[in-house]
């Protein structure tokens, strides 16, 4: 698994430049890359903390020395919350969580209570993905609010949410309508707290194509974009990014082939069997094969170890290296043990997938 | 990540006395677990040696002591075969690989020629996959036998095939035909090489599936099933197993709640993308959810960290415990860093998934 450390590099720089032109402070996703290598250079470049989905992740970037850290999902079991705040503590991290529950909230005043401390807590507003979050007219979410806000163990960071149905938009201009959505349905509640007397300090929205894709943040004070630091097939799908951004692809060798397929190394305990985010299918097959003539082939099919790549005429020689774009990056670094660094074609390190398989 | 010891145990004890019932010598491949322990478990109720995917997978299981081991998977890359062949000869294991190509045979000579021993090769017959391997007609498969029997460094260990197709079945006949079907051609191949004055010592089989359906293993030397340790829904789906012989499954929590979904806290990260293997899709969703009174629901989409159960009228509290039995096994402990060994409720053991991320 090869990352080019020089458009990882740019892209990082451009979310900064990005979120720094906007106004918002930007606080990068690990969960693309779980690498404390890259948070390093994303800290380096202006970000000021990072957002981790599960506790375990979280615990490695405590861990190597992150300042401040989210963690974007909602903790209702008591031992794992209590192993992060300890976390936290020990390291002196700036920690913040959400809750969307009455459950969730009795855990963490419990949790915060045990452990002597006042944790950050953002209350998540679903905008759309049917996942986690109180939808804006929940009549849940203000008492939820105005109990993370008067609770002396808690504290009321504000809104967060996550428009990850934008992977399964079908253009830039789908992404933008649903970027544009999130913002209001963000505003409205944002002024429905404040007319109830809670303030609400930060609105802080996720997912990189609906960043990508917006033209204003207008009363954003966050963004948490993972997949920019290496993009895949899905923004350029969406016309946010160009192949020549991808920063991570996958190297492999034909081993095998017959008449209707040259077989790859590289399966779906590489490329993982995602057809995009979310288990959105925006694009045909598991990964775009090039040759080292640009030539493009689909990966049409994927066994455990093997990827099926349908020949369209190419006649390449069983030991032909093909290097694959993955439909959609983060999986696929959670399967790797390490992130083989190149620039201008050369090895220049080797970073370990820190966090992987951590929950 | 949860491994019931009782199950598990009867799986490995009923595949060995089929095996010895039937006169076949039984090879498990251990890519379905990559687990150490469970591989000892399987030599110890009569397994005579393991099959692995791949070099690094091998690696750990002849570094573990596995006295014979099958690669069964065409190896190109030369330094990648000089590092097998260096750790069998380091620890005394018998090595066996596959060809299926002039180029994987012009590798595996060299390699056997460096290293200055003689490797056991298989031919791979193409059974109707369209994978690795050679059809029954190709002009390549007598000259590739022959060339291997001829060499002074490799040894032609017979015919080796693996019939994948079969999980894309819809019932047990229809696997019943596709296993009939790879009996009969390797028949034809080994009596065709018979004629043609090359021995054939062994013909190997291997998946779950077909093992499972054949009422008899006609001319058949070997089998080499994976699954069958822990099965998942594939082969109940196909009527090859029951619920309650599946041993792997996934505890999660509902961690939120809306009106369509319980949100659980296993997504793609954990239960793979996959429907079933190879890329097959003859399950609905991503896995069977249990409730501890034994309601099935399903999870129907999957984030990274997160899994959409569909409610289907069930109004479980946040902090719900569902136990998830996967689409498909593989891939799932492929996934995570240990397994937790359950008898009878109780935790008693944690096995290290030592060749997870192994290549």
């Amino acid at each position: 698994m090869i990352v080019d450390r020089d458009r990882l590099q740019q892209n990082i720089a451009q979310m900064q430049s990005l979120a720094d032109g906007r106004g918002v402070r930007l606080r990068p996703h690990i969960k693309t890359h779980k690498c404390v290598e890259i948070a390093q250079l994303q800290l380096a470049q202006g970000a000021l903390g990072v957002t981790a989905s599960k506790v375990e992740e979280a615990l490695v970037f405590i861990a190597a020395g992150v300042r401040s850290v989210t963690v974007a999902y909602p903790i209702v079991d008591r031992r794992k919350l209590a192993r992060l705040l300890r976390g936290a503590q020990a390291h002196g991290t700036e920690l913040r969580v959400v809750v969307d529950s009455a459950a969730g909230f009795e855990a963490l005043t419990r949790g915060s209570q045990d452990a002597g401390t006042v944790v950050g807590a953002f209350v998540e507003v679903d905008v759309g993905l049917r996942r986690c979050g109180l939808t804006e007219h929940d009549p849940q979410l203000v008492p939820l609010a105005r109990a993370v806000h008067e609770n002396p163990t808690t504290k009321f960071m504000g809104l967060l949410s996550h428009a990850g149905h934008a992977y399964a938009a079908s253009s830039r201009e789908e992404v933008a309508a649903i970027a544009a959505e999130e913002c209001q349905i963000l505003q409205r509640v944002r002024q429905h707290l404040e007319k109830a007397g809670i303030p609400v300090p930060e609105v802080s929205v996720g997912s990189t194509p609906t960043v990508l894709a917006s033209d204003s943040y207008d009363g954003i004070t966050e963004i948490r974009p993972g997949n920019y630091v290496f993009l895949d097939r899905t923004p350029v799908r969406l016309g946010l990014a160009t192949m020549a951004q991808v920063a991570l692809s996958v190297v492999s060798t034909v081993v095998s082939r017959n008449d209707d397929f040259l077989i790859i190394d590289a399966g779906s305990k590489v490329l993982s069997s995602d057809l995009g985010a979310h288990g959105t299918a925006g694009v045909d097959g598991y990964g775009l094969a090039f040759t080292e003539s640009g030539e493009q082939l689909q990966v049409v099919r994927l066994s455990e170890e093997h990827g099926f790549v349908a020949r369209g005429g190419a006649d390449l020689p069983i030991g032909t290296r093909l290097r694959i774009v993955p439909n959609h990056s983060c999986p696929v670094v959670n399967l790797a043990d390490e992130l083989v660094v190149v620039s201008d074609g050369e090895v220049v390190g080797r970073w370990r997938v820190a966090a992987r398989g951590a929950l």
